[in-house]
């Protein structure tokens, strides 16, 4: 089906157009003339692919799940199934900080759609509330696997929106400039080492 | 000097209506126009006072943190000299968490001028830090008391900026939706469980 791989091909060049935008200049820079100028293609064709901004704002979140989530599956398959809770939850944790260009872009594009969610712009609280909800989830099933006690799954469900929440705060200190990289690090261990103790 | 206070009383007038302004819009919605719209003044006036969009912008923020010093000074009074470095430490994370409609603004505007900052506008990252940094001052000495080790203050730092970290990623939470204020409160309280165990 080459005229489908085509397809596919020219939406993920035009959503990678506007993560670069969105990621320099935020949402309301993210206009089909800046994305067209970007991607070095016409605004027509952007029109053709995606009808409307929110379209094409919607395509671009969730071509940014997306990555994280292929990134997600390459280090599990690598981690194997006997992986340890904690390994899994530190992945998790390592995978979303903005310690690499490409997870930084990806995490000035969330927290892009994060600011406009909060002026009431594009994309529902509860669309981009998706990932979050999936990550506690996730990180609740390995902390009641690790602690082998399913009485404690509302313990669990606490601690596992706490590794999440202490995984933005640490994201917002980084992509603000108070936070390095290697800090970043060391403060996830040290989540870890008191979540899990 | 009574002009003395009629100027503070309007440049106070100002920067509340820039809160109100910035908290619904963002940063980019903050004009003169939208701001004196919101004040009920004239455009000039805000001029009079505030010379740039900077100017204004940077008394705005420094009128919100402000506030939270006000506020924070009023809850350590009550609290009394003799009180325990967790039962301050709560104090600085209930009091930054947006659990009222006044902290709810302020806590909109703080995430307006954060997204900003990461587009390039108006305030440079240094004077956003700030709060953050004496923020993690302060905790660390009230770990340090409570563990009373110096030995420890770099655990001490490290666990500090933990429990910020936290707080803002709990604060982004309950901003987006995702997180009740109770919630928000059940988390600090899990939080200080595990750094203060």
């Amino acid at each position: 089906m080459p005229r489908l791989v085509d397809h596919e091909q020219r939406r993920r060049e035009i959503t990678s157009a506007a993560r670069t935008v969105i990621a320099t200049g935020g949402l309301d820079a993210a206009t089909f003339q800046a994305v067209a100028a970007e991607a070095g293609i016409s605004v027509r064709l952007i029109q053709y692919y995606f009808g409307t901004k929110r379209d094409l704002m919607l395509a671009t979140h969730t071509a940014v799940v997306a990555d994280f989530g292929l990134r997600f599956t390459a280090q599990f398959v690598a981690l194997g199934p006997e992986a340890a809770p904690r390994e899994i939850i530190r992945t998790f944790a390592e995978g979303l900080l903005p310690l690499d260009d490409q997870r930084q872009q990806d995490n000035l594009v969330f927290a892009a759609f994060h600011a406009a969610n909060l002026t009431g712009n594009t994309v529902s609280s509860e669309e981009m509330m998706g990932p979050p909800r999936y990550l506690i989830t996730t990180i609740t099933e390995q902390l009641v696997r690790e602690r082998g006690d399913e009485s404690g799954s509302h313990t669990a469900e606490l601690d596992a929106e706490l590794i999440v929440g202490g995984i933005t705060g640490i994201t917002q200190g980084v992509l603000a400039g108070g936070c390095t990289r290697e800090r970043a690090v060391e403060l996830i261990d040290r989540l870890l080492d008191r979540v899990l103790p």
